[in-house]
């Protein structure tokens, strides 16, 4: 089954949660140290709820922990196998290059979809839509305070996230396998962008700490007949307890969460 | 030293050339197998001759061969400390996430300088430029077939590389260690971001199998004094032979780009 197919049927599940892996060990409950233990604890308690569980690869890489990133993906495909996971490493590279951070991701960590850069054009895209199988998440309009500096910029009349958003809708989306990011902290733009990109699921950051408006992004991101939505949410789940009941606190937010996604839907 | 300062002296031993480190074990000579055997014999053969390595990430992230990227970086400073090594991984995340990367390139891989990709703007850059001793090459305008489909772009009727390259002079070089990746495949386009950033080094992808333009790259891209270039080549030089001469071909074709280039300043 295909990444695309398998979010839609979490949707049936009435979940739009997306649960980011985002592990920082100063933040774990005392006394765990162990970058896998931690995530597989937090996996248990949320994969009911989850529509997708999103690894962000710089938490790992930058102290050595890929082999946790391995194990938890690992985790999750033999446990969970009914929600896909999202290898967050926004890749971008062109040609050859593109196929093998495709292999990187789909191969190496077994993840069932990867986020990348449009920066560098199709060269960079298409080597990853090829693998059918697999969902490839670009990035459109980020939610960062900066994202609008290059992503904003009008480009015969319209910003440049509305001509990646075209192109992701009408040229890239062949293998019906392409996915947005689109922040939650711009829900007016997110409207412009559901409108070029009708059938294209978005991943939404930016709900929680960076303060996105939810019923901004229901209602701006919605397909025409519900769902289309992976809110991510990370430190706010992860870290809602730092006692011994952290995987219980992080069960209690993503309900929260799905609820209040549920509610407005 | 700061990586900056390392291109400098490196260019004053007349050399602007750029191995690139890209290994297909398929393309390596007979009964060998191993990554880091084939590079580190590439390593030794060309140092002299070169400006600076740049190692390719997804080459070794594709197989899992992390640790010979590792142990190939830890060669060349042990025993070329002079000649500084770009980790080309173009990465492209924000913030906290954005100084893991650089962790990632610069503590556990060891390399001088970092590619990146500044789709998401000004986020992305700051988190690596305050590592004030390592470089941070921006992705302007890439030598690929598709790179002008966003990168040419007009924006306020200059093409969108154009702001990167602004921008990365006028705001991002604060601690002296920027340089953009500036493909040689487009000259003309080559003088224009000379222009808008005067003082920043190119990294010059797409002489060789790419077709670039090596007499118009040193003409439009130098600095006014000469030098400011850092001129890739991976496949040219690594697979000139695949032969038992594999390394004295890399060494004779390193030398023959590198009097090329010479003869032209």
């Amino acid at each position: 089954m295909n990444f695309t197919s398998m979010i839609h049927k979490r949707w049936a599940q009435q979940t739009q949660v997306c649960v980011g892996l985002d592990p920082f060990p100063e933040r774990f409950p005392a006394g765990m140290t162990d970058i896998f233990e931690f995530n597989r604890a937090i996996i248990d308690a949320t994969a009911s709820l989850a529509c997708c569980f999103k690894p962000q690869f710089a938490h790992y890489a930058a102290i050595g922990a890929e082999a946790a990133l391995k194990d938890t993906i690992k985790h999750i495909k033999a446990n969970y196998p009914d929600v896909p996971v999202i290898l967050d490493s926004k890749r971008g590279d062109i040609g050859s290059t593109a196929t093998m951070y495709a292999k990187e991701a789909f191969e190496q960590y077994g993840a069932d979809a990867v986020t990348i850069n449009p920066y560098m054009g199709s060269d960079t895209v298409l080597p990853f839509t090829e693998f059918e199988n697999k969902g490839v998440v670009i990035l459109c309009r980020t939610s960062n305070p900066s994202a609008a500096e290059f992503q904003n910029q009008l480009i015969d009349g319209e910003p440049l996230y509305i001509h990646v958003a075209r192109k992701a809708q009408t040229e890239w989306n062949k293998n019906g396998n392409v996915s947005l990011v689109v922040g939650a902290t711009a829900p007016e733009e997110m409207a412009d962008i559901r409108a070029a990109a009708p059938d294209l699921p978005f991943l939404v950051p930016g709900i929680g700490v960076q303060g996105g408006d939810l019923a901004g992004t229901l209602r701006n991101g919605s397909f025409k007949n519900g769902n289309g939505l992976m809110i991510n949410s990370s430190r706010g789940i992860l870290y809602a307890s730092n006692g011994p009941d952290f995987a219980e606190a992080a069960y209690k937010e993503t309900l929260k969460l799905k609820d209040a996604i549920n509610s407005l839907c």
